[in-house]
């Protein structure tokens, strides 16, 4: 990774007991991962936190000084259980209100009569916060600083993140190369080893897996720099080639 | 939660790049989190951390300290980005060699002359660890004091977590019953919200969903007393036919 990726890590933290208690599959890991990835931002790590004003202070504080970005998904939305919004406000220590501009993209957003008092908590922010729009459902997301908090409802999350591309500023884009052998993994293990001791810049990660009743290994190569990614693509398919082992797939 | 259940709390630690870039969907913090409420144990957050030994060791070190047990999936494999028990020897301060038990197990998995460096290396564990048996693949787990490794690959680590069920003492039974509703969230944000405050035994939880075209929220009762469920459900239900919603289900 290149000086620019270093700087350019983040944190997301995905805020709902209903991941935590089994009953929900989150879905927002794998997606932000992925187009924060392709904005050459690195994930260092999520986090799943409960719907507490401690653990959401506590977490915030803490990640928000270690991270350039911090991303948190769900409890954003009008019941008691979502807290988000006044557990940020606290965290930075600044006063929790209403939002004149959310307050107004709401009160245009519903009907006459129809901006009741759970409605008008979603345009209940942080002091310091600006907004990111939702063209789902009207109620905004919010910056503070490098903290972006979005709702948890997958499908709202994915329409609001176009909007922040711009606002993101991340390294060189992750590439990445896989090439799937029909094999298992201890017998790759050690040439895969002597390879990534000579790339540096390259990530190897080695994965099984089992697919129609057929078990291999997904080799993953990853790193910002293309002609590394292919150099050491070309090691690993020669020493596959040796071992007479079947290439199943190449991405 | 009573007593027991305030004891019997857990963190979720996912060991993978391969989530953190995108390229998989984590699908064990939802499988071990059902399985440990099921127990009556308590699942406070789960976080997904880098295969680096560094992020493995400060973070094994924190959560230890903190939550009755920790589970971590994920890294116990045989090729180099394999580092969980390399790691979890550092956090523990213990030497890191072969399992003389593993050793035995994975030499009698394999047949002769199959039992390569490879697969002698998922005999390697931190030197106080205990196994946990793998009727799926031979290489076992292992548990050091109140950390539980387990494999990376959902249906290994499923058939694993069986012979752990004697060794967890969790509370009693955390409970949930789930109403679904033909509505939004601030409609009933109000009720629901003076509701949660006369029970302070139980959890609600409020959930939207879109689901067939069809808007609705699920809301969903936790609590280890079933008797509290009921009547927090029957509230529930009461203001829900006052205001005329329709209910879509009950689970």
């Amino acid at each position: 990774m290149n000086k620019d990726n270093k700087k350019a890590k983040a944190s997301i933290i995905i805020i709902g007991n209903e991941i935590l208690s089994g009953r929900t599959q989150d879905e927002n890991v794998i997606f932000l991962s992925k187009w924060l990835n392709d904005l050459g931002v690195r994930v260092e790590e999520a986090r799943v936190i409960e719907d507490k004003e401690e653990a959401i202070v506590n977490c915030i504080n803490e990640v928000r000084k270690k991270f350039k970005y911090v991303f948190t998904t769900g409890g954003i939305g009008p019941t008691h259980d979502d807290i988000t919004s006044r557990s940020i406000a606290k965290a930075f220590n600044v006063p929790y209100g209403y939002n004149k501009e959310a307050y107004k993209t709401l009160e245009k957003y519903y009907k006459p009569g129809e901006f009741n008092d759970g409605r008008k908590k979603m345009a209940k922010m942080p002091d310091t916060a600006s907004l990111i729009d939702n063209p789902s459902s009207g109620a905004p997301g919010f910056i503070v600083e490098n903290v972006y908090c979005l709702p948890g409802v997958p499908s709202i999350l994915k329409s609001m993140v176009n909007v922040l591309k711009n606002r993101i500023s991340g390294g060189k884009k992750i590439l990445s190369k896989t090439i799937s052998a029909c094999t298992v993994e201890s017998e790759i293990a050690k040439p895969l080893e002597e390879i990534q001791n000579k790339f540096v810049n390259v990530e190897i990660g080695s994965y099984p897996f089992f697919r129609l009743g057929k078990v291999g290994v997904s080799i993953v190569i990853r790193s910002t720099e293309s002609d590394q990614i292919e150099d050491c693509a070309k090691q690993i398919q020669s020493f596959i080639q040796q071992k007479k082992i079947q290439i199943i797939e190449r991405e």
